[in-house]
């Protein structure tokens, strides 16, 4: 019997179903056996006293893309894939954004030059459908679905993305007929503009005022709206980045019909309120993102949400805006108003370490559900599995070699990213990845990236869900 | 002590909380005394064994309207407010509709054009606000509500009449500001336009395919938003001829939040379902309104909601178009498409009779629920209480005396309305209005109208709300 | 015509339903005119600048009743009754309550003598149904129904009282066939029994500590059980004295599914919280009632289910007993463990000056839904309307007269029970009932009682509900 | 390197999270290595084209147990265990009873003398409280929980075995105290035996009247009440058999406000209803068991609740009684009543097969959770994880190797059950288990148990959840 390429002795593992204890052997990026006792590899890891887990996905990230106004996502393909991996992350989803009148199948070709030669981890694309025009609709988007783009992004506000009920309609058929998978921002464009409006009249226009122009009413109601749009069409969906109680009420409600309506929070929901945007005068623009941070008892919601599963997936909507930047959250200085700044939370290293402190450490959640939200589900709803998302035989060897008891105080300077600052400055969490596999080469060791750009593979996505045909409309 | 002008002896009334035997003496158009053995009046009619009841007012009807096509409203006020008189209701509140691009002060001109001369009892105006321009918020819309029109009403859908939540958001938060009372027609109108356009792609074109076009979902979808964008102004509003289980579900679920929503509902939804569409060809046809009649659950919910308190006002939603008559149902003759057949019912005269039988004849609900849901609280929510929709000294003497054991069956040929069918032809009732009077003054006698058109007096309605000042948007 | 015998000129009135000016003619203890002018009386009473509402129906109260231990109820049926008639009640419904082990029949001739003579305003048994033998289901009880006893009260706690759930079953059943209305205290004994044992071993016998004896869940679990009994046997029930959010959740749901659940809340629910028993040492026991005040949210929860419906009755659930007296919650001195404090709050001359101040003064509710829920729904659901509750031709003159501008601050010395305390002492009240008239003679003038003890005759009660054949049990 | 005892070649295997494609190695009895192109074996099986699944786990099964009247369980454990085998599963956990007024200790070594030397396969043993005495709530539960009795049932109905309120509060708080589990039969006694008295006056005494004995709402009273009472103790529990959508409800709610309210269903209530108990005359009896099957749009619930994860336990509730027996179902001949027929279901074989066919096969549910269902869950539930429920390294060689395509049509004479008929008679299924292995040693092969009585071993369970102190009262 042959040498391994590397074998991981002495494991603690976990999926999203076990924990177990062995020796984890890897050839040609593969894991090829777990067992007590395996064989010898050319290479061998001793994780005594540590976790390997299955590396993260994540699925909402945000690099080099465009934001349709002079603000600059401050992370590329480069930053952005090394820092996800000092995270634990081995796999990212960012999007590639149709542009209002351009074609789709153009712009994943343009995010492909914008991706290669510099991630150093694996990668698919979500699209941005912003424009299903007949020609997106008829042919680019069933042929991008057949190449591997197996997921899109529909937002309900921004006037430069949103689309109209009538168009989601005709996206969510598609994906019913092709079996694509749609995610969707759900916030109510016309009551923020109308929000904004009155704000501004009143010259409130303070960083803090973001929070007061999308209640969480805005959102409920976006919720209910894209609900029940799926509900004609008769199509699973997914929603992104749920902030709190009154959206979780109605994901629950149609949950409890049978529907298939997926969702996703993540750490902004968990570990920032609206009042964070209050602080030290500008600094609150830190932490603007939409839908903002709702309050402590939203936060409460959303881990019993976690919980009690009516979220499926834990990203990090890693939107990388600077803080000193007149790109970035400065983009007019400190007079700017709030409708001007971007919105957006740098987010893809801390994702993993503060839901496994604050959750797993704390026992909120187990450990099984830690790598269900935050691997195993997004592989498995966007098509990734049984290659990315857990530790069994055949699947990738993307592995995350956790220290549990390590304790690390965030600060921005620990981190990878390209952006000056970190919302979660201060924070102290325990457990942090120490190393990161990914298809078997270690690509962080001792808390720093040693992969070179470029390695990162381009991932095509399986339908995730099956191909139906078109809706009849009289059923 | 001097004369009563008229006093009606023996009478076994009810108002929405009681029920009572006495006289009951009028003078100058005016409830002027009540009470056993009351003096003398200079008329006198004796009702026993009648049941008295304060006139029906029925506050969603459609006279003399425009449609935006080129098919008509078949009743003026004359047939109309005869058809209504005959039917036991003594106040109707048609609808007073702008033109987009048009004043709406013309518009109320126009109408009021349209009433005077022909009207046999008491009206006042809703508005329909289709173009909430600057000059209509700004200037006509306060002066209007101030000269007595208080409530208007908003479509989700129609091309000629639709706001978008934007322009609902602007007239909501008027009439949380002015006090007025805003009606919506929820149903969500891209919804509706994809899936007819599915369906004649289909060749799905019969008249039953209305009822496809617009299922629950899509009525319970605009449900759910217009509460949201009210929940947002903090302003009432009226959810007007709700149809069934599903919107019902949304209302309750607002109510029991505590918000001030309000329900209407509409005999079609009590006593037709969609399999009327479909039958005998083309004449289901004459069961088309929106939202359609859905199925006998639905109206089990619908029942159940009035006994509950769900609904506070039971309304005709008396849209008359003829059947046989290219500017009716039969616009294009038997092959027109679902599309273009006009939407609406009669019913003006069947409201009252048909919930009195099966309602409070077949104890689902009480007599004084009756009266409340069709007179008393419509008279309240719209500001003409206490002047109309009770029994009691001072209000005007607006009666309908009821043969509470008559039995008519209901046929084209007994009803007063100027429509070629009634979609109750052949139901038979028990119980029917026999005598009515408004202001004092008999207009109904022996089932037949013997009032002077042009006698009706246009009402000016109280605002039913408090004014407020325009809602923060940071509370 | 001849002269009334008394009339009240320009009274502004309120019934359940209307609010009217008018002049009220009396005559033999009964209205039987309402008008503007009427002819002159014997005697007459300008009621300008006042309000004239139905004298308030207290169905909830405890006059001269066995508690089962030491402790005594400190009213008599003359207290008790002048309290009440200075208070604007001018109907009250005590309780004849069961021994175990002995004849109900027994016990409602024993209650008639102890009334006899006594009451100043009429009154009606409620039956307290403890024993439910062959002999009292059989024969004694369907007579006492027929005899005018038609509502009977059911303890779902408290070992002297409590019935278990055959019981329970048997006496609804029995309550169904013959028309009667039951009146359920719901709160699980066990549990109570539990929680007791478990704080008196911890040595937690402060008063206070009676509410950590009976948390909402308690009440929560109590109440979906009966209504689950009541499904089972499909009867109309009553839940008296809900306290907050939770049982109002269940009975809310009940209602919402077309169950016939209805709902009394007290004063205590609204102005008092389980923090008021932590007050200045033993005074907490003041406020210890069963179930007990909850919390603010709870308050605010109270406030809702009167506005939106979910309660149909609001009473005092007078239980009044001394503060300073071996026979009242003074049992053991301060010495007393919670578990031996009688249970009860005085508040029967307090309860309509309450909630008109908070409730119809602070525009909470409205004075039609103030009249509804204090006299008209009382009086309709235990069967003594139309004689008591509203303000009709035919029905009693039973009338009390506000005037609505007089501040009052509430103090034990202004009040007429024969306790030594108020809860709400100390609170000012806006509103106070300054003239009451029973059956048409002035019961109550200058706030102070002048009718003769044993003028307030008994009162039997219709079946509120219609007689039906037991029921079937595999329907 | 040595050889494995036995390896498994080419298995498409499933976890509760994962499905997978590799050999499995099997040494001493466990797994210890999965890989590509493993090692030799002493033995090797070649499982091309099958699917190997973690044996199942059947947590509610009842073999040898006393019934408390002349009635008979049919199956002890040499029966009960090969039918479990033959049927895919490979531990089970059946009941130790103790008998009200004797020792809980005894009955357990009782029960162990029935077991040993019988079963095939490994087996724990819930225990049974029925009398929650000093002795055995001080002294005897807590040593059992200590010796590996972890899990503990609780009836709320059988007047041999029902527990008051207050003896559940009991023995849910030592649950709470010592970190066990507790299950609940949930159905009010009082109301079927209130019912059953009501039938059998009415002479409605055949078998399809116990249907009728027991509605819906007997059982979701109790289901609310004990979740109240856990709530009231703040500890899990396990509502076992949850019949349909009512006790759904509940269980729901529970787990929406955060309660850790597990919930058990069975095949009885996805494949029967009530019309079941109507066929055939008296072979309807064969139906019998508590709760009863209900209706058809039960069973949809029941799959939806399945779905998605309202429970976490399938299990098969085997409680076998013979037909034609007089100690079974025809205890008094055809003229039984129907109180005196057993209640139960003969199941322990035919679980899996239905489960996989109906549930896999038709696409209702993943193959994942198909496992999590039947056997990771209940591993875990009742602390038998990781060494039963799944396929990992260090865990037991319990696999069940199941061809996947095997059309077989469920007779009663090809199952292994001591019982004379099975309710699933003429049922066709797709998939069957084949070869079954308990500890890596076959015990099924060809359909057909090859393994010797007595080699099954007893299994100490930990305890499920951690141990806390005693509640606070105050909390």
């Amino acid at each position: 019997m042959s040498e391994f390429d590397l074998v991981i002795r002495n494991a603690h593992a976990a999926t999203a179903a076990d924990v177990f204890d062995c020796d984890i052997a890897i050839s040609n990026g593969r894991i090829v056996a777990l067992g007590k006792s395996l064989g010898s590899g050319r290479q061998e890891m001793d994780a005594t006293g540590k976790l390997v887990l299955p590396g993260g996905v994540d699925a909402h990230c945000h690099f080099d893309q465009e934001t349709g106004d002079d603000s600059v996502v401050a992370d590329d393909f480069r930053s952005g894939s090394i820092s996800a991996a000092c995270g634990g992350t081995t796999t990212v989803i960012p999007f590639a954004c149709q542009t209002k009148g351009h074609s789709l199948r153009e712009a994943v070709e343009e995010y492909h030059r914008r991706a290669t030669g510099k991630a150093v981890i694996d990668y698919a694309f979500h699209l941005i459908v912003t424009d299903p025009s007949e020609q997106v609709l008829g042919q680019e988007l069933p042929a991008l679905i057949r190449d591997g783009y197996t997921s899109f992004k529909i937002y309900m506000t921004y006037d430069a993305l949103k689309l109209n009920d009538r168009e989601i309609l005709d996206v969510l058929s598609l994906a019913r007929r092709d079996g694509a998978m749609a995610m969707i921002h759900a916030e109510n464009s016309d009551c923020i503009a109308w929000l904004t409006e009155k704000l501004e009249l009143a010259g409130k226009t303070a960083p803090h005022y973001h929070a007061d122009s999308r209640p969480a009413v805005v959102e409920r109601e976006a919720t209910h709206r894209v609900i029940s749009l799926a509900e004609l069409v008769d199509v699973p969906i997914l929603i992104v980045h749920v902030s709190g109680a009154d959206a979780i009420e109605q994901i629950r409600w149609a949950q409890a019909r049978g529907l298939r309506v997926y969702g996703e929070t993540c750490p902004q929901y968990l570990f920032l309120t609206a009042e964070d945007l209050k602080l030290n005068g500008f600094e609150g623009a830190k932490c603007i993102c939409s839908p903002p941070p709702r309050d402590k008892a939203s936060q409460a919601a959303v881990w019993e949400g976690l919980q009690s599963g009516v979220f499926q997936v834990f990203s990090s909507d890693h939107a990388p805006f600077r803080f000193n930047d007149p790109k970035g959250k400065m983009v007019n200085g400190t007079d700017a108003t709030f409708r001007n700044i971007p919105n957006g939370i740098p987010g893809v290293e801390t994702r993993l370490p503060l839901l496994f402190s604050e959750g797993v450490g704390k026992g909120r959640i187990e450990l099984t559900k830690f790598v269900e939200l935050t691997a195993a589900n997004p592989a498995r709803i966007y098509g990734l599995y049984p290659r990315k998302g857990t530790i069994a035989v055949g699947a990738d060897a993307d592995l995350a070699i956790w220290d549990p008891d390590r304790e690390v105080t965030i600060t921005n300077s620990l981190l990878h990213h390209d952006v000056d600052y970190t919302p979660y400055e201060g924070m102290t969490v325990r457990g942090w990845p120490e190393t990161v596999l990914s298809r078997g080469e270690v690509v962080v060791a001792n808390g720093g990236c040693i992969a070179s750009p470029g390695r990162g593979d381009f991932l095509k996505c399986e339908c995730p869900t099956p191909a139906r045909p078109r809706p009849s409309v009289s059923a």
